[in-house]
């Protein structure tokens, strides 16, 4: 099956041409989620001619455009739900009726997190594993649950995708989803400069004196030595290691993928998570399995054929 | 249908025979769940007898017998995959053989806070409600948790039971489940009269005279004005409130049902957890009702109908 795949970012919009598993053609357009969708959908129109003309392909031999969108959506109906202040206008769009009009072909949208998901399950990290969980540690934290093989969504379509808004604190920071101690709100990257600017010492940490502090800078300087990076990186591990165990308590998975920008300090992040989990999940549970991520920003573009695929009257999650 | 009820429960197994929703006889034997439930196989087979006599029915009249077994069970297979130390011997039991030879009946076993989760769909708070958890606060913290209709169970058969082991407090105490700052480890019967003695000024509290510390009586001496008795209370009350926001956003449903002893006190626990719930979830999202459960001990009995009626092939969760 051919698809094209599109996935709605903060800054970038991800467009790709795909063949069941494999990405024909793909590139990113700079976006700015908080301008709208609307002023780019013609330059979305020509970049999706573009990359249909160089995988060789016209649109006509697609199924359909599947959308990954960063808010609560419900595949089912179309509707977005919930939009956290990206790409909101598109609420009142009618993408269904721009697909049909530019491309005659359906459109399914679906939360980007679960895109991510359905991505490493076909293609990934995942791949041979129906009960997973995936968090995504990014400027959010983002998630998706898969359970027997079925995309958990819920009654009003939010089960799995605020896996980073278990709380870690109930006396903890307040985070933009209006929740306390959520481990998004202790723990990601719109989060740490907050966290690492409250530490103890921070004044004397190398740093100070960045603009904006990111996890890479922030694992950078403490491989370097800097106490005060030392100990946040240190509590940015357990509130992912105690966020994962509870996302384990929660959907009783066989493996946990982890992704987002962090996966490049895997090495750092996975053993700890995964001693973390086995040290303290359910007694006599099942320990389920920690992984990295391997499609990068591919996975939700990789999601479009299992999300066209998918009966929608099968999916009573 | 008719079908016979257990409900094995720490101190105490209810029994009953049910028709539908109405129980025609019940009563409870005592029982001791770390000596096993060996022992008490003959007395469990003449108290269903002397039931059966009293409802005016016999054996032959019911689909099946019901249990609710307090630990994670398969109920597919009937298998006990974890018993956190209560009637640990029946994973070596066969019971399928005992209601076959001493009933002719089939049995169906199932976690108890599931049971009586079904029970109050059927029957009691969460009826013509098909997304649901019940959170049980009681000597531990128990849950199950509806989606669509469907119980959920999970690859492991434990998803939707550990809802009182997501973390509220990631630097917390330790629970018996073997994680840190569970719910459970810091506001459930186990919990509190540790929590209440840890707590500065306790010693002046009227709470110190007591021999045990149960909420009943948490809530009594706060209600007379000690001063620590107040400040535990509202850690509680805190624990409970933070745990149903982790609960609404793991699984997204229309109802959340309370159960446990302490509904006695609903007044004062349904308005905080509602109040401090739709202050709290998913900024945009659905609001779910907070409800006292309105069975109490009899929710996992009525249970009954509803597992041996479910299909196990349809139970995809």
């Amino acid at each position: 099956m051919y698809a094209i795949s599109l996935d709605l970012g903060g800054t970038h919009i991800g467009c790709a041409i795909v063949r069941d598993r494999d990405v024909l053609a793909h590139t990113s357009i700079p976006a700015n989620a908080r301008a709208g969708l609307a002023p780019l959908l013609p330059h979305l129109h020509s970049t999706i001619d573009a990359l249909l003309t160089e995988a060789g392909i016209t649109a006509a031999d697609c199924a359909g455009i599947a959308i990954g969108y960063p808010g609560i959506v419900d595949f089912r109906t179309g509707n977005i739900l919930s939009t956290h202040k990206k790409y909101a206008d598109a609420i009142h769009l009618d993408l269904a009726g721009w697909a049909l009009e530019n491309f005659a072909l359906p459109i399914r949208m679906e939360n980007d997190a679960r895109m991510a998901l359905l991505g490493e399950h076909f293609a990934g990290a995942a791949q041979g594993h129906d009960n997973v969980i995936m968090m995504t540690l990014g400027t959010g934290i983002g998630s998706g649950a898969m359970i027997h093989g079925h995309l958990l969504r819920g009654a009003h379509a939010q089960a799995g995708n605020l896996g980073g808004h278990l709380p870690v604190d109930f006396h903890g920071r307040h985070c933009t989803c209006g929740n306390i101690g959520c481990a998004e709100a202790e723990a990601s990257g719109w989060a740490l400069p907050l966290v690492a600017r409250d530490w103890p010492g921070f004044s004397r940490s190398t740093l100070a004196g960045l603009p904006h502090i990111s996890f890479k800078q922030l694992f950078d300087h403490a491989a370097h030595g800097d106490q005060v990076a030392l100990a946040v990186q240190q509590h940015c591990l357990e509130v992912w290691a105690s966020n994962a165990v509870a996302n384990v308590h929660a959907y009783d998975p066989d493996i946990v993928v982890i992704g987002g920008g962090v996966v490049e300090s895997a090495h750092l992040i996975i053993p700890f998570i995964q001693h973390h989990v086995d040290e303290h999940v359910w007694i006599g549970g099942f320990r389920p399995k920690i992984l990295p991520a391997k499609l990068g920003n591919l996975a939700g573009l990789i999601g479009a054929v299992p999300l066209l695929s998918e009966e929608i009257a099968a999916a009573i999650l």
